[in-house]
């Protein structure tokens, strides 16, 4: 009997997969108020599962999915136009077999528009495109922007800006302010890291956007009291501690999605709001499986966050997914047939943090670590941390490579790969996504469905 | 123009879906009279899309879809029952982190049920467990079994046979005769290799089939002379040779499966044909990327058959997917931003055949590859390649190392990983497919749709 129930635990979403889809009267269905864009950057399919395994409830016999798996509708091939100019003579040809970064993925679905790597929602021939949440500032919706990177990181810098060079960080943060729709700054809600990139030697947008009525919130708790429809939130001074390593002061994904929600849906013309688990991919860069893990938490909880408020209405629009695999990723490794989130349980530090209090400190990085961890180190790994000198880097790798290891994560580099990412959708429109496409078609398609010009047939 | 028209390419299966997932009248549809399941053993995200990447044609901007990507509908978790025998006092726990092989993953989709590995539609309790495959017959239908394995290999004797141990050859191929249903064989048609399994010291089933009325086929010419119902084609001593390094008397697996089409849809009650691209996962447990690209492209070939069949009609529900992935594979490593089929392209033999070649003769293994591939060797690959004794193992791993290096692929392991896998569905009955399943709710749903019992609101 339990075997029973466990499995329709999987099949409980038919019922509301066929009311989702059930057009609410005779003619075409409304375009949703309300989209939210949840980014899980770096996010391929290994770290969905492998966050998956970790969150799993031991006491049954199935593996619960997460909360955005019922509603998988495909897959997103991430493919961005990528230079080659190793000719010398300043002309740059198409590499057909390069992957795409942050910058041109994030384009792709903000625009609908392939662009050239490192670009922000500009065309390779350098034309403004426009992005997904200033055509909803322009149809009198409220937007916003909810990030545990600095906020003028690649991916919402795709929403909310147009630059040439993902680089140009300065200019991001200035064009946050100075991009205005009746005489306002386009986004309302502004909620990550980047204090440095806002508050700077040239400029400081600070009290700019205090005195256009933005409340400035630092901290968890003036971000709890906040009642302001227009917030800026910078919690860092680049990007966020990760999600394991944060104090009580340092909100987390959910809570800033939760907040930005509260605002927006003040709005009686509907909003958008893109939410960006940034550091998936920086922990992936690391090859460090225990980060992943980490920012998966922290992605996910913002996911249910946003699907638990659009269940509870009809019409909101969610998309969840990737800019691009990190890492290549693999869940098994040297020929054997398990992968065991286990060590990583009970872990409230990543390597990064245990690295710093290394290089910090004068302890033993074994003893440090055994201290941190629910296993008993073994020779090998008490050698291979010890091995390590007192410095950051060399620390952090050694113990991302022993819980690597330990639970038999496999990685193929410390870039990107080609693979594709995982595609889920819910809500009003969900019906337009469907199948592999190309991150620009994804793009395309939020376009069509949540902002359809005036003569579509509605 | 040329980039729009082949954005649209990639959205115009949106008219095929609708039509499909309208009812026929005004109640439930009725369910399909014929099911294909194809099955890519060890097919995860990583090998489709690098088949994607190698199939596409330059000449467009747009990687093309392959023919079943319209249809993803999400992906398939392939968990199954492992136990830990270690403890050695004859007691076994289970592991619930062990990765399933392809005996109980088969046995999920023949039968709907989890199973221990290894075993083939039986229970954790040695109970046998029905399959499709024999419920279609019982049903009145035609039935059939394609695969480039031997035809006692895993996972088609998951859906024809009922054994303790994938092991136990002899009796799989004995079931394939033994099983009755009103005096006949369960299978109509089986095409594959494994004619040593047949005809054995111990029994010869070769003539016990051809007294029962089956076509005895041994190469491609009789199979297209054929024009019995009843069809035994043996085609190899056990795995067919990689597809391509077939000869011209051996049949692809796109003939084979026409072919069983052919006979099957003769059937007025309907079929169910099982067709498996059997050596992706040979290739990959190899880590040899020209391997899993050959037996793609063989089983990509097989897939178009079956989707062209079922497009021409509205009774055929088409479900292609995978057991499990192998090796990890990845399409980056070394921290480079691509990944490229190039390397391949030409190629007209597997490293397996060059290093058999190479076993076979006296030519040096680089003056032998670099006749085979379009680019030219470089030093340290000639070096690498020349370091190989003249034995077939160690040869065939130095050249699909250099192809590894080439492409840019990466692997984690010889053996099978925890992803995902994706999951298309074409034709009537889709709707009941959709998001993250286990792989034994994609054999009960299949079940369900295509076997509904007798009482069923249809």
């Amino acid at each position: 009997m339990r075997r029973r129930s466990a499995s329709a635990a999987w099949l409980l979403p038919l019922v509301l997969l066929a009311a989702t889809e059930a057009a609410p009267g005779d003619g075409q269905p409304a375009p949703p108020r309300n989209a939210i864009f949840l980014l899980g950057d770096g996010m391929g399919f290994a770290q969905v599962k492998a966050y998956r395994m970790y969150a799993d409830d031991p006491a049954t016999e199935l593996v619960e999915p997460l909360p955005m798996e019922a509603w998988q509708v495909g897959s997103v091939s991430t493919d961005s136009i990528r230079l080659d100019c190793s000719a010398g003579d300043g002309h740059c040809v198409r590499d057909p077999h390069g992957f795409t970064d942050s910058a041109s993925s994030a384009t792709a679905y903000a625009t609908g528009h392939d662009t050239v790597v490192g670009r922000l929602s500009t065309a390779q021939d350098g034309a403004p495109l426009p992005t997904v949440l200033e055509g909803a500032r322009r149809a009198g919706k409220a937007t916003g922007i909810v990030v545990t990177s600095q906020l003028t990181h690649a991916s919402p810098a795709a929403f909310g800006s147009h630059v040439l060079s993902r680089q140009d960080t300065r200019s991001i943060a200035d064009q946050y302010f100075d991009a205005r729709w009746n005489d306002q700054p386009m986004i309302d809600v502004l909620l990550g890291g980047g204090y440095d990139d806002l508050c700077r030697g040239d400029r400081d947008l600070v009290p700019e956007f205090r005195a256009a009525g933005y409340d400035i919130v630092r901290d968890r708790e003036q971000l709890r009291a906040s009642r302001a429809n227009h917030v800026l939130g910078l919690f860092a001074p680049q990007g966020l501690p990760l999600a394991w390593d944060r104090d009580a002061s340092v909100p987390s994904l959910a809570e800033m999605t939760r907040h930005a929600l509260t605002v927006l849906e003040r709005d009686p013309d509907g909003f958008f709001l893109m939410v960006e688990g940034s550091q998936i991919d920086w922990a992936a860069h690391e090859n460090s499986i225990a980060g992943v893990i980490s920012e998966m938490e922290d992605f996910i909880a913002a996911v249910r966050v946003a699907l638990d408020f659009a269940a509870a209405r009809d019409d909101t629009l969610v998309i969840v997914t990737a800019d691009h695999e990190t890492g290549g990723m693999a869940l098994g490794r040297d020929n054997v047939y398990r992968w065991d989130a286990t060590p990583l349980h009970g872990l409230r530090m990543t390597p990064k943090a245990m690295a710093q209090a290394y290089a910090d400190g004068d302890e033993a990085l074994s003893a440090l670590v055994a201290r941190e961890v629910r296993f008993d180190l073994d020779p090998e790994e008490i050698r291979r941390l010890d091995a390590a000198p007192r410095r950051m880097e060399p620390a952090r790798a050694a113990i991302a490579d022993v819980l690597n290891r330990r639970t038999l994560t496999g990685w193929s580099t410390a870039g990107h790969t080609g693979a594709d990412v995982p595609l889920y959708v819910y809500g009003p429109g969900r019906e337009r996504f469907f199948g592999v496409m190309q991150n620009e078609a994804v793009g395309q398609a939020l376009w069509a469905v949540f902002l359809p010009p005036p003569d579509a047939d509605h």
